[in-house]
């Protein structure tokens, strides 16, 4: 009995000290993750003093440049150089790892609104160019559902159902179309957030066409008798879904040989990462240009058709008026955003063949 | 001559080498930014190592004792003391500064579908209770939409529309529901993600509201003739809701207290964090289950009453059975849920008095 008990004993403090130990390490672990949280904190705000710093320097020395520039106190050449590497300074703030420690630009209402004040930011550049890849390859699979499910709707609508559409099906296209603009409009919100230099156009486009389905799914789809008439606005639309399809999967093609190129060279050399912008897909953007400006002629001629069905053909419902006016903006302002977007690459594809025949005639 | 360019050549050379100090100072902000990224990194992955061995070494204390217990080899007070010794080692781990570095609980499906996989996990304490702050000043706010919208669709119907709700306002308030659910859903699978112990069911059953949003917006509103009977189902909901808003605002009320006592405890005592779960509130639960109960029953009444509407008087529309069974399912749902946490928390505070009174005993 007294070799049992000391053997109980010996396994009781064995299992003490065992529990012991764990406590120590747990509050040791508190201990330490509470410094590192504290210390990277501190880090990231002198970093984030840092960069405000260097931003106010960059606007301070070009003011000087240009006001010596224009009193000729400076050769044109010089001056030339020193704007260029005022730039980089520039890109290795805005866009280098720095970035990720500058005051968050607002990341907007729409964020706001559905998710509330926590944070989207990634710090690591690679984790950023990760969401970037993943929103890409998101719109691909999106592009073939697009693709998809109208060709479906509208195959179905003559093969099986007389070319009278019923409503569920057309519903659950919309309340998808629903969802999936949604998704987007997020997901380019958190991509703006995390650096990404995407026009503010095309977010307000998926809000227009967040508002157009959510309007559609109020918008009773009718049947017989006539159905071929009152469906046409249905039938227009489904249509010119079709084609977005494919235009949605030449763009991310296109979209996507830029972000490579981007990584590539932001592998190779850091800093001129933003320089690389157009460099190897010149050739796909006059396939894709002509092919965008057709979709948005068809979305104008979309919407105007809905227009005429609800002012001429006495259909009186008011949602009918509002998709027609929506897509009629939509077409108008893809139009001239996608000018805009030509018209800045062209520019800055003058720049760069400036910049880089100068180097020769030095 | 010579003095004035003298004078450019001295300020050409001054702007020249300000341009250098800054091109300089972003070389340095950029390594100092990379340096930091990479070393917390690093120190993150070292942390959640800790955190992992520790939770193996709690595991593995606990079968320890619970074979030493079994076998009578240790006192059964000790054992209960180090039971206890070793809970709080957990919650350490798992509720301290150190659970931000434990691998990320999996996002779920719902926000990697509409934001991809960004982390939405914030690493300080105190940003995560801030978040959990703001959800709750978001839901009162909306509480109070949700008693007022309703309230004025039916004080408009019989001071202005005769007793007929027109088809817009209702459709509006549903499109507004949907907004809601969408963003309440969103935003709890994020507070799941910070570490909140919500119940699983109340996001289901978000998931759920919001698919009844979707599928009243395609629910036709139908008026004169019999408008009454035809809109008996939207004004059972209606009044439904504004209910709903009472419930909520009491909810939200016993909500924050829980959440300052929280706040308070952990700051006094970081280890003790969760066992200060249901102290100050009694009183107010006393006050909120009979009115959630009722509530509850009044939502199985509506549900129904529209598969009566369905059934019965031949509404031959999908939406409305389907709109029903959802609300018998989240009545039900909701009931067991509500019954499991009182027990919960009963069960809790028994062991808490248990706890409480030993001391005093030894």
């Amino acid at each position: 009995m007294d070799g049992g008990n000391s053997a109980a004993e010996e396994s009781a403090s064995q299992v003490e000290e065992e529990v012991g130990r764990v406590v120590e390490e747990a509050r040791q672990l508190q201990e330490s993750a509470a410094s590192h949280i504290a210390r990277s904190f501190s880090e990231e705000q002198s970093l984030r003093q840092r960069a405000n710093s260097i931003d106010s320097s960059v606007r301070r020395c070009r003011s000087l440049l240009h006001s010596c520039l224009s009193r000729r106190l400076i050769d044109a050449k010089l001056a030339d150089k020193l704007e260029d590497e005022l730039q980089r300074a520039k890109c290795v703030v805005s866009d280098g790892d720095a970035a990720a420690f500058l005051p968050t630009k607002s990341q907007g209402g729409f964020l706001r609104m559905f998710l509330g004040p926590i944070n989207v930011r990634a710090s690591r550049k690679d984790v950023q160019l990760k969401v970037k890849e993943e929103y890409n390859s998101y719109r691909d699979r999106t592009a073939l559902l697009f693709l998809f499910f109208p060709s479906a709707l509208l195959i179905l609508r003559s093969w099986l159902w007389n070319g009278c559409l019923p409503a569920f099906p057309v519903q659950l296209y919309q309340a998808w179309l629903l969802f999936l603009y949604t998704g987007l409009a997020l997901r380019e919100n958190i991509l703006r957030v995390n650096g990404s230099d995407i026009r503010r156009w095309w977010i307000y486009h998926h809000y227009c066409a967040m508002l157009m389905a959510l309007v559609s799914l109020t918008w009773e789809i009718k049947g017989q008798p006539n159905c071929a008439a009152k469906q046409r606005g249905v039938q227009l639309f489904l249509q010119w879904a079709m084609m977005q399809g494919v235009a949605m999967l030449l763009q991310n093609r296109y979209q996507r040989q830029r972000l490579y190129t981007r990584i590539a060279l932001g592998k190779a050399k850091r800093m001129d990462v933003v320089w690389g912008e157009t460099a190897g897909v010149d050739g796909q953007l006059w396939l894709l240009c002509p092919i965008l400006f057709i979709l948005q002629g068809f979305e104008a001629y979309v919407g105007l058709q809905l227009l005429m069905t609800a002012f001429v053909r006495v259909v009186t419902e008011w949602q009918v008026i509002f998709c027609g006016f929506l897509l009629v903006l939509m077409a108008v302002g893809n139009f001239f955003n996608t000018v805009q977007t030509l018209l800045t690459k062209s520019r800055f594809k003058a720049k760069m063949k400036r910049v880089k025949s100068k180097p020769e005639l030095d």
